[in-house]
């Protein structure tokens, strides 16, 4: 599975040249819904913290079914699947197609390239075999890829690529990446904390960390931790690790850095991943780097890294509630 | 501390006839924006859980500035800060009065309840004295109050009032707390469980336990956590509690018990916490059982509920930093 990590430059190349099926342009949208879940459903996190800058809210749901509320005429709705069988973002996107026709789709395959296509819906169909979390770039540049095919520009095509630039520094990843590994390999339940900026980021840091090594993680973001969850720290007889992501803005480097000092001042164990760049560069290289680290600690713990049994038996029980979850969120 | 937990039926029949001050009907609003932190950021997750069945949605945020392109003219914004001096609410709420006039402030006095008077904004100027976690209802009702004042209907009054009711039943709380502390009295970092539609109400057992028990927690959403967080217990070591938060939807109670048994399997101990009612409903009375659940805790820690240290130091540490925070959330 390291394979695939290591060629995520490649892969990025790849899905800048893919073609978008049914392209055309959307007149008036205004805000942009995500939908998609685990190693797909990230990528509309990601692409939800670069387009703060720009001029289109982004907002992710991860259920079965979405509130009917947060489409209308100016929404254009991206469906994110690496399978393109996810269940929750089947659903939601059926969902989605009773209110619009402003729907697009990203998937290697499966039901929703077929609704795509039943549909006339604007979709790419990405390279196939990987594992949806070693898809990400992939993923990631053929939404961009959609989006401005269809008149949303979210990021110029050349700032795009230039930060993809980032995935081809494999030494220095595997350089951080080690010092990861050694800071967290004997961690049981580490925290990862982030600012509000970067809290996708520290979202797929835990993903990473529960798939291919198969450790739980607590997600932490400030300034919101700062009102609660610092106090649950002060009598905890629970310590472990926790690892602090940094950001491009110097005030909430100095957040991060008073909070690295508080926790070890209470006998946790901190690391700051300190990274370059700007925001996209920072969750490319910052998933790089946490995508070989996962790798190498499943690999230290004597697991599969590719392998998910719980999420086999949870997709089992799905196909049982299948007919009885579409009812109900097809109603709602 | 207690005391003003007990009083929250009291309480919230204060608030329902609170004046809102600069009242005025609010013409074509189509969203909500809510802006505040912590204990009163959580009124607001609250509030879009509800919403998700009215026409408005309603997103909430939580840091020092908002992305600008949240904002338009369709768009209510509602500060809800309890003290009315948290920095975070301040400066986003003047970024938000860069972009709209319709602004609405909830707060018991303070800069935010200044803010208000000098921008001739409506506000409600709630009870002051108590723990902003221990106004929880006031600042809810407050909320309903003065967004249906200014003619955005989230909820029906009367709908709200019967709600309030489950609030009387103090010796069903009293009752269901005793088993939830019993439940976590041990517990070290005790996972908490719900569904999407119950998030918010997942994050404020957290942040009780945070504030009030002093016990770090990690909240974890389904169907999400199926596609990640489930993996991460698959060779875990770090074994402690399980809380999971029951649904009013018959498929969604099937995910949490499937979620219970194979915890339960791996060696965790699992309490679902079984509500009735509406989502309303729901939100109150859960949120009344964990405040006395929490406050008990502290107790039996021999921790003073009410005291929140580090937040103190993180407040000492925003004066210093005031300036500099206010120059980059301005200019973003």
């Amino acid at each position: 599975m390291l394979e695939h990590y290591m060629k995520w430059y490649e892969y990025s190349l790849e899905a800048l040249g893919y073609t978008v099926v049914n392209a055309r342009f959307f007149d008036g949208i205004r805000r942009i819904v995500i939908l998609g879940m685990g190693g797909s459903g990230i990528v509309g996190d990601i692409i939800a913290s670069i387009a703060a800058e720009s001029e289109y809210p982004v907002y992710v749901y991860k259920d079965f079914y979405i509130p009917s509320n947060i489409i209308d005429g100016t929404t254009f709705v991206l469906s994110i699947s690496y399978s393109g069988n996810t269940l929750e973002t089947i659903l939601s996107t059926k969902k989605a197609l009773q209110h619009t026709k402003s729907v697009g789709v990203i998937a290697s395959g499966g039901e929703l390239i077929e609704l795509a296509k039943r549909n006339g819906l604007p979709y790419i169909a990405i390279r196939s075999g990987l594992a949806p979390r070693s898809a990400l770039p992939i993923m990631l540049v053929a939404a961009f890829n959609l989006l401005s095919t269809c008149g949303i520009e979210l990021i110029a095509r050349e700032e795009l690529m230039k930060a993809l630039d980032v995935l081809k520094n494999m030494d220095e990843a595997e350089r951080t990446s080690r010092e990861l590994f050694n800071f967290l390999k004997l961690s049981k339940l580490p925290l990862v904390v982030a600012t509000l900026r970067y809290s996708a980021l520290a979202v797929r840091i835990k993903n990473e960390l529960n798939e291919n090594s198969k450790i739980p993680v607590k997600v932490e973001i400030l300034p919101e931790l700062f009102h609660n969850d610092i106090v649950g720290w002060e009598s905890a007889e629970f310590k472990d690790k926790a690892l602090l992501v940094d950001s491009d803005l110097t005030y909430e480097n100095k957040l991060i850095q008073f909070y690295a000092e508080y926790l070890k001042g209470l006998g946790i164990d901190t690391y700051i991943l300190r990274l370059n760049g700007n925001v996209i560069e920072r969750f490319l290289y910052g998933s790089l780097v946490i995508g070989i680290t996962s790798i190498k600690l499943a690999q230290l713990r004597g697991l599969d890294p590719l392998q998910t049994k719980s999420i086999s038996i949870y997709k089992q029980l799905l196909q049982e509630l299948k007919e009885e979850i579409g009812r109900v969120a097809h109603s709602r």
